[in-house]
């Protein structure tokens, strides 16, 4: 007899979003090699990195090019102090939240942290998403086997789907029922939705009343611009005895290809064990981490620090600015033509509704071969996002303006 | 009630062994201030980078910081063409071992993969593993459910644990029972042994025969000096059916700190689903990787290149021999002051049977308090380790000469 396979792994459906989109995408354009393809479609970057950054990295490389201050094995896994200081410092204190730097680990990105989170907890817990949803969420539960096989609507059996729509502002409430682990991302990846105080605190009170842990996903905290609504969940008091809070210099930074990211697991988060006791997760992390991982790049490490300094900040400031303001034309110019658009305004995506009730890969296939423009499909992100398509912000200016020119074309 | 951990985390042994080791140095240096500590213990690298990989990263940080060069996502996660390409082209062609580049797959390090392609398989699969051992195997294994609880020695149930003794030359033959999962490393982290061409070519006839998979960790393939050992596991005809090898920049070339590595994982190899059906591995691992990693940060990849040019070739070998005449100066001092020493030949570990029948961390305390050495013990790895220390070669020559003296005044 073989050795057997993770039957979890195939009850994952084939495609997964983005290589699907890649694959319509070189279709088109190989019986159309003229076509000019604008992507507003996977959510990547694409200003340059800050110059405070690159020049922070340049001196970490040739740190690394001399014996006296060449660096190996980062002790640990979890970051350099300086690194998990200056964001104590600059991520939190400043809006009221004392963080440990003991709390902070860094890793390579928020997509292995939301997906690696789920292994600290037992397979036994119920997990509930919103819906649509970033797909990482989930296929990492499916991939545990926390899930049934997949069910009508593309949905998993065992999994609590919560509908994000236009009539909740694309905030769900907190359940009714039960669930152990939620995971909640705000602003809110796909659909720029962004959740108020209020609604924190709610989840929050959820969450104590019932035991249950808080996924936060805050990548996208950058891009709040409205001074009432939290950056960080641990602005709702009594949010470090329920959640763990992820976040990334992906787009606050344009780090996607330099990987950098970290995760705040505070010292008072308790999950229990079968034989009812109250265990600290923090450790449990810390052990993951020095078992499963061995650290980030100490360039990479230095030029996130650098992120943090005042020309740093002014800089990733300004690269903030430029997407913010494509999303503010894309908004406005959108809703001069007649479409129903949502988020884009704390957040660096646009939720579009379909015109002429059309399903998501069909407004999909004909901005692409209409108007040559890379759509995400909301329904890619589950069965509520049907009728929508995802718009992102991260663009070339010039090439945000043309997309809108050939889409005022179309109309 | 609450949620529930993961309650296999709760089977771990409390002090993964290098926390241990760190807090004994610290609480001798701290009792003891004046004293000069030489690490030989953890297998870390000393040597700066090479100047071809600094010239590559300086080359790549300045391509991030301007718009028409900048690059974001690495598509799919699974590392540039340039670097699998030339990988395919050094590590493997020259060996007569033909790799499509989509069977290799670039990472983090070879702890992250060593660590995660458990994943890929059923819990009911028994896993195997040489003792002493890289806890890696083991810890990642208990996390994932797919063994008991620990039991006497220090052994977890469910386990299979192959002794590597001086019997058998510290590389166990072929299992007499099954099992589906084996963990191989060659050339051997504790003990510094090699695998010849028969003993692999044994293994892989086991593994045709059982149904089971190889995972062979040939991080220190680079340390092989004698021209008739096997660098890769698929030198062996009929291997790419049933084997994973992974590989490191970390010890080739001086990356602890830049975290490069990759896995090849071929797409003849097949295990089975509950159903019977034969599943092919090179998928599932590509799966894994879209949805729980975003790839390898783009200065560390064009680093990692830069160490297959010519320029780049040599400046490693220099490395690696002055690794290895570190190596050869600890083994033949070591041998006329009447110690037993196994490795360090083709590898860049000494594996030392204490003296007067004391235990590992018993001479690990002498060394430390008597010489201020810090070694790593060997029951650490595993009840077949007690009895040894683990030395190191990676070190500074001064540091390993001033080592050796202080050894040979305790004699």
């Amino acid at each position: 007899m073989m050795a057997t396979v993770n039957e979890n792994y195939l009850k994952l459906q084939a495609g997964y979003l983005f290589p699907e989109i890649g694959k319509r995408r070189r279709a088109f354009q190989q019986s159309h090699p003229e076509a000019k393809i604008i992507s507003m479609g996977i959510g990547d970057v694409t200003q340059p990195l800050a110059p405070a950054v690159i020049e922070a990295m340049h001196l970490a490389v040739d740190e690394m090019g001399k014996a006296e201050t060449f660096r190996g094995y980062d002790d640990g896994g979890i970051g350099y102090e300086f690194l998990r200081e200056a964001i104590a410092a600059n991520d939190f204190r400043p809006r009221g939240v004392a963080t440990d730097i003991d709390e902070i680990f860094i890793s390579d990105g928020a997509k292995s942290d939301t997906a690696n989170s789920q292994e600290l907890f037992g397979l036994d817990n119920i997990i509930a998403v919103t819906d649509p949803v970033y797909p990482v969420y989930i296929d990492s539960n499916v991939m545990a086997g926390r899930t049934g096989p997949i069910a009508g609507q593309g949905m998993y059996q065992k999994i609590v789907y919560m509908p994000a729509t236009v009539e909740n502002n694309f905030v769900p409430e907190p359940l009714k029922g039960k669930a152990d682990l939620i995971y909640l991302c705000f602003p809110n990846n796909p659909t720029g939705a962004v959740a108020t105080r209020g609604q924190l605190e709610s989840w929050v009170k959820y969450a104590r009343q019932n035991g249950s842990v808080i996924l936060f996903d805050a990548a996208y905290e950058a891009y709040i611009s409205d001074p009432a609504i939290p950056h960080s969940i641990y602005e709702i008091p009594g949010a470090k005895e329920v959640a763990i809070e992820f976040r990334s210099f992906s787009k606050t930074a344009g780090f996607t290809g330099v990987r950098c990211a970290y995760a705040v697991v505070p010292k008072e988060l308790r999950a229990r064990s079968e034989s009812g006791q109250r265990v600290a997760v923090n450790p449990l992390w810390s052990r993951r981490l020095c078992t499963k991982f061995n650290g980030v790049s100490y360039i990479t490490q230095a030029g996130a620090a650098a992120t943090y300094t005042v020309e740093g900040q002014k800089q990733i400031r300004g690269m903030i600015e430029l997407y913010m303001n494509n999303a503010k034309v894309i908004r406005e110019t959108l809703a001069a033509l007649g479409y129903e658009t949502y988020g884009g305004v704390n957040a660096p995506y646009i939720w579009l509704k379909t015109p002429n009730g059309l399903g998501s890969w069909e407004f999909f296939d004909l901005l692409l071969t209409q108007a040559h423009i890379i759509t995400t499909p909301g329904v890619g992100f589950g069965p509520s996002g049907e009728g929508y398509v995802r718009l992102t912000a991260f663009g070339q200016p010039a090439n945000v303006k043309e997309a809108l020119d050939r889409i005022s074309q179309l109309s």
